[in-house]
């Protein structure tokens, strides 16, 4: 039997995701058919924006569904990067136009801006984060207020792998007065802190359904009405910014789980139920395992995440050996899984190179339970210390008292 | 009860291709994830790579899932044309590439190369189109011999309205004696006739998992080992040319379909039977429509497709008329539906604006009956007479005999 820890990577689809899932792939046509059936198709898809909309406080108008939230973060650098050089775009185009953005962001951000860099003449320009993980605002007020003109700020709205969340409004506020789009990557904080899109202040905010029970290849890119964006994928008229047959019962799916993230979000038991289980682990790890070392915001952080690092080891050496313990877990992100460097989120946050290898991050879900954590702190020790003992480290490993 | 003969637009699912979707969806694990239950999800999702590699005659490690048909169309495209401009291009850059392509191309193909010409200094040359929907092979060899760099060639395998298969072989061999990758957009082809990639000389070939009995959500670019691609979607190493967590059970549904088709594709029966019960609603609405005409090739069409317009009726009557005597069917493409204008298909093969108006399109599916067919042949010529009575034409009404 498994114990699943790795909600953050992916979550389980509980049966009433499934079922609506399941009822809606019965039903036969392309929303954007004229005829019955799909018209049929086209008010079940409606609804299901509806509910997601709901969900991130956002007209339904506003959400457009994408693929994922791979694909949203893109559509939103990319397409506010490119509104932005159109002619006709509110602030005179200019050939070097700067991304603000940190980097303890996501690779999909990463990625996407590098070769806006690479490609398209973006300046990058990195703010700092501070050694719990948020960005600095001093930092960010003083980069907003620079010569050249900002493209776009893009900023996490909770961090994937050490779960710290970020100054939102803060962040959105000190842009908005410049009159700089924001977008924030919210993959991870959905469903686990409230998120409310109309007071936000942001320009986009990326959301992902399989990471809250729905399904994966389902996400959306939530767009304010006053905000230009460049469409990434051309075609038919399907939704303003994003072409393609739309994935209606993706995302009935998507809002079937979003509802259920809804109830759990709005129930003070159940979000207090996991921040104490979170904490019973984060003081079950401390305490019993020599040189652990907590990351992220203990306050600010996300209800299911912990994320440690324990010197001596690497964390794939971590993962293999938590595996084979029964324990499904994570270095970080699992987007880099199998690649073995050091976290950039770390690093971001100030960590030396050799001291961001050994991560550990333990992500937990609404139906994780006492047994599971329990289980996992009371395997841990040994695991670590097997895992320093097999010398898998690609550094000199640091002896314990 | 209605009868739905759009299978063009989108296709029911099987039970089979749902039974395996759904064991796939109770699979918890990302596929980047290093413990076993991330694995296991990698393995079905390289088993299903391999399965729809073998439906279109790729080696595996060409398919790249997208998020459908759209998407790889615009990967392809874009990523081709980006690719062709990086330093180090086989061809040197050159400030003003040119891609070559028919004005009969699917929306996803047209939109995504005017953005390039319009944003990225593409310059589009469009090659004449014959009557019956072919890609003049003359003038795109001489195209090819002109001055200025061609980027690439895009070509629909067959026109997903007039059903018109394209002669691809000539077409990739042209192009490819002078260095041009091509690119097929596969995606109305895929499931109805033969493709094999390896033989076909194409860099690229677009493919959609929900036009063949498979979910919608779900498609695939196949691209081969030599040709050059930049990623339109950054982030994770997923695929190596398309980030985003894979979309695992989509995968399998489109293996589950893809394996459907091959199997259709082998039976010389179920082929025959189609393209018999194809003539027959041909041969039925021709003789039974006064005025009616076929477009596309007869017998270089897609076994699926019949194609018409009537004379002095528009499409979109013609279709809630359908509708409401029990009959899904389309004007042409589902991605315009609702934007009432004439088929730029028809006009780029030669019919004048007015008369690219009122075209029908019929689509069968594997399992359309002759019943069905019948039923349609004998509801057309009121609804076709109810139409041009009821005036909704654009243009003055053309008296019959």
């Amino acid at each position: 039997m498994v114990i699943y820890l790795d909600h953050a990577a992916t979550t389980p689809m509980s049966p009433d995701v499934l079922a609506a899932y399941v009822s809606a792939l019965a039903v036969v046509g392309n929303p954007s058919s004229i005829h019955s059936q799909g018209q049929d198709a086209r008010r079940m898809l409606e609804e299901a924006r509806e509910t997601v909309a709901s969900l991130v406080g956002a007209d339904p108008i506003e959400v457009v569904f994408t693929s994922g939230g791979t694909e949203a973060v893109n559509l939103a650098i990319k397409g506010l990067f490119w509104a932005r050089q159109e002619p006709g775009a509110r602030s005179p185009a200019c050939r070097r136009p700067r991304i603000l953005l940190t980097g303890a962001e996501h690779h999909a951000t990463l990625d996407s801006v590098r070769w806006l860099a690479e490609h398209e003449g973006a300046v990058l320009e990195w703010i700092p984060v501070t050694p719990l993980g948020h960005m600095s605002l001093p930092a960010l007020a003083a980069a907003l207020d620079g010569e050249d003109d900002v493209a776009l700020v893009t900023t996490l709205w909770a961090n994937n792998e050490v779960g710290t969340t970020q100054p939102i409004a803060e962040i959105a506020a000190a842009a908005a007065a410049r009159g700089i789009p924001v977008h924030s990557d919210a993959i991870a904080a959905l469903g686990q802190v409230p998120i409310d899109f109309a007071a936000s202040g942001l320009a986009a905010l990326s959301v992902s359904a399989h990471k809250i029970g729905g399904p994966v290849g389902v996400g959306a890119l939530v767009v304010s009405r006053t905000a230009s964006l460049t469409p990434l994928i051309h075609g038919g008229d399907q939704q303003r910014i994003r072409a393609g047959t739309q994935n209606v019962a993706g995302a009935v799916a998507f809002a079937a789980a979003a509802s259920a993230a809804g109830r759990w979000l709005e129930s003070a038991a159940g979000r207090e139920r996991l921040v104490e289980l979170r904490n019973r682990l984060i003081a079950g790890v401390l305490s019993t395992v020599p040189h652990a070392v907590l990351h992220g915001d203990r306050w600010l952080r996300l209800p299911g995440n912990a994320h440690f690092t324990f010197e001596g080891c690497e964390g794939d050496s971590l993962l293999f050996l938590l595996d084979a313990a029964g324990f499904s877990v994570s270095t970080g992100s699992a987007c880099r899984a199998g690649v073995t460097e050091a976290s950039h989120v770390l690093i971001a946050m100030g960590m030396s190179e050799p001291d961001a290898h050994g991560a550990l991050r333990i992500s937990l879900g609404p139906d994780s339970t006492t047994d599971e954590v329990d289980a996992l702190v009371a395997a841990l020790p040994r695991v670590v210390a097997q895992a320093q003992a097999a010398g898998f480290a690609a550094r000199p490993r640091v002896p314990f008292a």
